[in-house]
């Protein structure tokens, strides 16, 4: 425990890979936010498998059901549930799994934490399947950001050695980044995304897999969002973004770059610009002390490669407590990068939205 | 708003840099547990200012004082309060702050957020002072942890380009740790410890900082601690660690150089050794699925320069809304890894001892 | 908000009267535990409208539908989540309380809360068939209490003037309490139960409603359950029981009548008993200091008459801020009673179970 | 644990009867606020011993120290945290205590639950001391809602059977409250007063004690607030309320009396006065649905009897698990519900406050 986060906004996700459904609650929503439901299912539909030639075959729908908190299609204030169901599950696929712990899965682990009435089915509640209902959320929580001109966007900022443009940490050029919403392999430059795609393509007729980072960030926030040590917009985030499966890292503005730099390169002057004050450069990814400082929120997270891959590994059999090769088996994409992009959006939306609102009303 | 972290222990931090004191309280202590205190002193120790030739002259006994919670010298399962009184505060040094936030550090954001009211002096409670109650409770979590077989490392990873020898992540040798403890420079490599120094040294000189790196290993941690999604361990160990000041980025096991490796290269196969299952590298950090696998707990954190610098640096003046040029007074450190170093075993100490207890089950 | 209860399982509840669905999901339920399903079903059949002549005619399966959670009937250790569909939902009833607020009801505080897009249709989530999920979920726990030989049981108290057998506080006979499992009008005494139900159909003629009280005990919890000032067990069980619709009081042993003895006559005294330390009396109510003493948990709620009634009443309207006469119709219990006993025993499951997670240390 | 309360202010309470202090941290209160240490000072002594023949003669000065979060006198944002030192702390009277539990104190249920190492000396953390940090923090919060036109008032219902003139729960007098505040016997009609106080001197005269309930109200409290279920005003304020050793019951507006009557004579009609919508009567306490609806706030709480009486009792030594009889010594009052009268206001003033923070920013 707990799949449950927030403050202000309460994000409580269901489900496992094999399970009749998967699914979130939303409590804390305002009254009378129309959800843009055409948009919500194209953002769901950024994170789907089986859109390109790069991700796994699995073919499913993702229609979310809405089971309660709206009204005629707008918000009432009540908790929002939506579900999905998990029609395409074939289960036969996982059954050795349930012996041999797939290495760098959580098949171990959960053994470990659940014992032996765990569900090995797909990966269980510890699939990426579970991102679904975290995009739903993040989509609602995006829109009504949206309406209070806060927007956030993702790309894929690395993939094997090769890296995409960078955002502008001041400019933020939304014009640009517009572009990322609807592509399915969110990138600044064009040519570097075939190079990408190309890499993966090429480990994938391997039977191999590739990891990347994902850079996010946040434009239209205003200063003053996030608190003291441990509630923290850094620590906020945080507790989201690693709820993703596969993140294993996260830094922020000039992050781990920072450590080769001195302080009169990571400093941030303020300046005056158009009567506002702000930061000439944003190393400090427009987080000072856990709070904004009204530039743009800025970050990166580090997704592993995907630990499925068709090569022959070691692993153990539980059972008989020895070693044994295992070939892993079933659907499963190259690379999950371009599909973690709208979750690592999503889960920053989740987060700024709490912090925002925990963040009003101070008087 | 928050100063509590954790779920079956609560830490709860209050104070300010020049408030009367700075203290913190620990609820959900065991009864019964017998504090080293003169362990823990020298633990506390470690963080503090004016140890070395390298870090701010602010000289402080920072001895603590216990106000509740203990009874002859033990923990009585009441929250345990303990307070360090704030005797060395030159206050007139932070007066400027008050109209000209310093660059890179809360001083505007604190001003945003609290306004005119906010304390100012030495950076208030954003001040990196208040990590000595964190050191306090981390200090005592540790203990608890030692005597259940658990231990915590952390060493200087890297300041500018110098990298110290890293942790063994498999094997990860307590006898060549144990020096960590003692020393106020904690490194595994003497002689790339003395280059660190020197290019601390240099940039002192200079007016200027340095940032780093800092490597932590948690030993002997069993596998299973950790929850789904939100509890996963690295959601609670980032949710603490970003309370430290200057930390901006934190990853886990191979982290961002993940991104350019290929599955085959990342994957950490099971086998079987000494009759236990365990992995052969440990490529993933002792977490997968948010859940320890029983292999040691490796993360890096990423340490900003110190953004008090004597050169001279651009910000803005609140009450005349202009630009102008400020040289940042006062006591401070070239660069703050080396005290840092506890601070982050401490809130690692914090998160795996609140998880440690939360994964233990009636069942 | 909020929704969600619970320290160490975490209880999350949706949905409004006309929703398409309600439902609960369970967060931090032990794996492999095997729900009596047909236990449970019987359990959520004592809260049904429509049983007896005494309730409304609303008549609806209450068939829960398990979305995740379990493989093969157990439980997993994922959270469980269950959904109840609303079929029978005639919402045209409920049409004029969009502008009238019913007297007693919800309606005008959630106007004021939420708005114009509030959920009018039956109360919205403010309705008593939110205790639906309630009863699931306290069911589930319930049953794993009762594997651990704690047990709970409730009866009508008093309704109108009409007392039925108190349970005695030391001995809390299992056999007779039995009866009440399975009685669709939970007394210890018949006699007294068939006057409370001439009493509720003298009202239901007279086009009025009647409140009442409701005892539950705890029988077989161990001492040392509960925790320091706000985390006490009176203070957990509060917190869920005040979640009922119509409760308005709760007292623990002897409650409010204590103001009326001297402490000589309140004092439970200390006796052994089979070698065990026991209370010879349990004027206390089974809780010193908000912790189990070993005694059986005794409390009682007090209930509001049900504030549908179809004599003429004084309402606004709130468009035309005027007063008006208002004659609710629409489906409703004359006395909600003993609908409420297998909630108020729901509830306190729910509390208790996690108050014993809580209480468990690693230690 | 947990000895935190709150959502958007958090109370944190540390302290035993007999270590070096007792006090508070409130994490959340806004930056700029004046305290008027004066009144909170006569607030705080309202609850203190000695002050009255009626109550026990343990002399403290109580004077808080205040350690963070204060600038000049003024708030800063900060968590504030404030201390009261214990100076007379006559140990030596509580030595029996730890082999022989008090009948109907926390003694026993603390050593079952703490083990040999709790604090047995007065009490430790159950004792009613830890009242005056609470009484501190809510005083705080009381200043800080009268700002806002928010008032609270508690006065002694009912001791033995001594009735006080209750509170108009519609016009709710201000003149006729104001003057509980400054009464060290704060009861509306001086006439029951005093018979109340002769009541209490018989029974001290007789080495036993007696018990009481407190009737609260909360004038110009504004509709909205509260929330769906458990985060009800009722689940708040029994949350708070609770955590006031000796309290065992609590109802809102009728409470348990509306067992007895029919929903036509326990409805409240809404009305149009003043243009404004409020209710004719208010026995819903001012509460529907867990929400505000405008009118005051009124509850009632049950005091037992002070447990330390003079009277010999039985009980058992731990040690040798066999009934002793027992007189207890030591100071003690023999009715505390005059001072628990301003501890009721503070639990109230705190819940309130945390609630309307919480429902603020509602967009």
């Amino acid at each position: 425990m707990s799949s449950t986060y927030g403050t202000k906004i309460k994000i409580t996700i269901f489900g496992q890979s094999h399970s009749p459904a998967i699914g979130v609650t939303i409590d804390g929503l305002p009254a009378g936010f129309p959800i843009d439901f055409t948009e919500l299912q194209s953002y769901m539909q950024r994170r789907m498998p089986g859109r390109t030639a790069h991700s796994t075959k699995r073919q499913e729908p993702d229609e979310p059901e809405f089971l309660s908190g709206l009204v005629d299609g707008l918000t009432c204030g009540a908790p929002l549930t939506a579900i999905i169901r998990n029609t395409d599950t074939r289960s036969s696929d996982y059954e050795q799994i349930k012996d041999i712990p797939r290495p760098s899965h959580a098949d171990y682990t959960a053994y470990i934490k659940y014992g032996e009435k765990r569900d090995v089915r797909g990966g269980g509640s510890f699939s990426g399947r579970l991102t679904a209902p975290l995009c739903l959320a993040g989509g609602i929580c995006l829109q009504i950001l949206q309406r209070r001109g806060i927007n956030i966007f993702a790309h894929i900022y690395q993939i094997a050695d090769l890296h995409d443009k960078p955002f502008d940490p001041v400019l933020a050029g939304k014009d640009e980044m517009q572009i990322l919403r609807t592509s399915d392999f969110p990138v600044l430059d064009a040519d570097v995304g075939n190079k990408m795609k190309a890499a993966i393509e090429e480990v994938r007729q391997d039977g191999d897999s590739l990891g990347g980072i994902i850079e996010c960030i946040t434009t239209g926030i205003p200063a003053g969002i996030g608190d003291l040590l441990f509630d923290g917009l850094e620590n906020r985030l945080s507790a989201v973004l690693f709820g993703i499966p596969a993140v294993k890292g996260i830094e922020f503005g000039n992050g781990f770059s920072a450590a080769r730099l001195r302080g009169s390169e990571n400093n941030d002057a303020f300046v005056i610009h158009n009567d506002e004050i702000r930061t000439s450069t944003n190393r400090h990814g427009g987080i000072l002390g856990g709070i904004t400082s009204g530039m743009p929120v800025l970050f990166r997270v580090a997704i592993k490669p995907t630990p499925s891959i068709s090569k022959e590994q070691t692993s153990v059999s539980l059972s008989r407590k020895e070693e044994v090769r295992l070939v892993v088996t079933g659907r499963h994409d190259p690379c999950i990068v371009p599909r973690a992009v709208p979750c690592v959006e999503a889960a920053a939306a989740i987060a700024i939205y709490d912090a925002l609102l925990d963040s009003a009303g101070y008087e």
